[in-house]
């Protein structure tokens, strides 16, 4: 008999029927002796239809009023879901974030898990009850309600499986697990059957958008044991990210290609090769908000430097703006912005201790005349900007290059 | 400076459009210096709209579940209302029914009211706040969300202004007061300015549905100063309704006429007239969770007696069924059942002191050849129920005959 977190993300409860087939893969878990706790999102479409009802009132809807309306989204699904478990005869009930108790900080639409207060749950799980828990939502100190922001239903249930020593935290989503890369770009693509927690927090970041990149970190922190599966499939394990040092021993050295085409890049050609001069560039950025991703700086020959960053593609007219007003100031001679780029990255936690994965990366490129434009690197991932047009080249070649398509 | 709680139904509040129209109605009370607490109900279809999602799921919804869903309705609008009242610049802060903590029993879907802990709303009034509380809804001492049944947002507003010593209680509604009569039935039918408790207490359960009589009879219990007005209309006073005994002394003498087409008759003809027949009869109804209305046994000459009583249309049948099963255990001659009927009643507490009123009512009724099937008085009531053709013409020549139409 195992405590497992199964959460549910909104198009795995989209309709009544999907909710009933949820209620049947619980009701299978249950009637193997397990004790399940269920998270579940709002219906899809649910939540930017409240959203929209509350901008059609108030363009920029009040933060805590607008988490006082969107958490009913899950607080319908969770009522739902347990209906049709006791249809099926198996014994449930429902709670809302404010129900358990899920504490969070007042940053409403952001909010961050404090604490849960995990004895009711326990008790009904112990008188044989499934609990369904609405993700996303909680509540502060105050009692009032906030949400944990755009896919906080993963960090709810990873957060649920720690505050139960859960037994592991399954996570049903409209994908069978995690890829080597996108199966869309390279259809030889396979399912990983484990993934290292780092590779995949990199993997998450890096575009693949399988897992709410916060869940992945608190499934770290509190070495919560996390798997992707489908909710659309009866059958597959899905894929395991682990913890241990020791299980990352039969890891391949490259674990799986991310990529990323929401980036632009702004260059800053020219500017006086003085300390500060990176402040001077990025500080006006940061204080509009402006969120900047690789930041690469080369060594000046004739006392001038260039300066070359990436933003998201949404904001790269804002951030060209605050650069005109201060490039004189800044001394550069010319900001040139550059919406046409693509990200590519391998990811592996093998090459921290094999040499030669760089170069065989950027040789394999080159052998495509793929130009590289800007090159980032961390211990478990090396990083490439390139023009746009050859996204799809690249990840294909390296994906072969690396024998990613084989087990 | 005055304190008013004012309730909104889910008519006021069914589009973005209407909820600000009760914002701007609120921030021109709160423009006057009073304090105000605003009461909603969900915006109107929601309700049914969260019911028949539930019912897809689970035919006979689990009570609790249903009323964690249902609930929604209402927090939505809160949510809205207040941004709505903020997007005018008035603060204005929501509350569920859970959030002020309106504590209820547990009988879910048809909760009652234990008590409410109005320190936070108070501290908020006094902090220059608009607060916006849902309607129809509380919560258990365990943390289960409660409903308090259909029009149970009356209650709410009325139990809140009760809570708070409010001064008054404002219940927005589609009609801009109480009437003498339906005035779709009579073109004459005048609003009154005011009206007792008792006789809105029997308008109410006689089927004028401005009121929810639960809220009347908080209202009177807690001596809350209670006015029905229009949401739709700028101007007027509603009708207040009145508690005092020196308030009725203008009163006259009938106040207003009330009738009901959803009742039907069902008379056992033919039984032997010995103590314990009357609970014979209704015991099974009654176990049967079948609501009787009025009730009539005549003395029998034979040694036998007719019982007439009535019940709604809706559970004719099911309990002509019962009675049909227990006919010859009571030693019935014949059951018939009637639903052609309609209930005709004129109200005042005026007749208390006046002789000659149920007379004056016989009589107009006979002058128009409307013949009487079944009569029930009260102290300040007269009912009779007539053929279901005629209630039309009764409640015309009765609203003439007590001079209705005249201030």
């Amino acid at each position: 008999m195992a405590l497992i977190v199964q959460k549910y993300g909104g198009t795995s409860v989209g309709s009544p029927e999907r909710i009933r087939n949820v209620a049947r893969r619980v009701a299978r878990y249950k009637a193997l002796g397990h004790q399940v706790v269920v998270v579940v999102s709002a219906m899809s479409g649910e939540t930017n239809r409240l959203i929209g009802l509350a901008k059609e009132i108030m363009p920029e809807p009040d933060p805590r009023e607008l988490d006082q309306m969107v958490s009913t989204g899950e607080q319908v699904t969770i009522a739902l879901t347990a209906m049709a478990l006791m249809d099926l005869g198996v014994r449930a009930k429902s709670y809302t974030g404010a129900q358990v108790r899920i504490l969070t900080d007042d940053a409403h639409t952001k909010a961050r898990i404090l604490s849960i207060d995990e004895a009711n749950i326990r008790a009904d799980l112990d008188a044989g009850y499934v609990v369904v828990v609405a993700g996303f939502q909680g509540v502060d100190e105050n009692g009032n309600i906030t949400t944990l922001g755009r896919g906080g239903s993963d960090t709810t249930g990873v957060a649920l499986a720690a505050a139960l020593k859960a037994d592991e935290c399954q996570i049903y989503t409209d994908v069978d697990g995690v890829y080597t890369t996108d199966p869309r770009v390279v259809p030889e693509a396979r399912r990983l059957k484990s993934i290292t927690f780092e590779e995949m927090l990199e993997l998450a970041s890096q575009g693949s958008k399988v897992l709410q990149i916060r869940s992945v970190e608190f499934a770290g922190k509190y070495k919560v044991k996390l798997r992707v599966l489908s909710s659309f499939e009866e059958e597959g394990d899905g894929t395991l990210i682990t913890f241990e040092e020791e299980d990352n021993m039969e890891q391949p050295i490259i674990s799986g290609i991310a990529f990323n085409r929401d980036e632009a890049k702004i260059t800053v050609l020219g500017v006086p090769d003085r300390p500060g001069i990176a402040y001077q560039i990025l500080g006006p950025i940061a204080d509009a908000n402006v969120d900047v991703d690789m930041i690469i700086q080369n060594v000046g020959a004739d006392g001038t430097t260039d300066f070359t960053f990436t933003v998201h593609k949404n904001e790269l007219n804002k951030a060209m703006g605050i650069l005109k007003e201060v490039q004189a100031h800044i001394g550069a001679r010319e900001i040139i912005g550059d919406d046409k780029i693509a990200k590519v990255a391998i990811v592996g936690v093998g090459m921290k201790s094999h040499v030669g994965i760089a170069s065989q990366m950027f040789r394999t490129l080159a052998e495509e005349g793929i130009n590289i434009q800007m090159i980032s690197t961390s211990e478990i991932k090396i990083s490439v900007v390139v023009d746009e047009k050859y996204l799809e080249l690249a990840v294909r070649v390296l994906h072969k290059a690396f024998g990613l398509e084989n087990a």
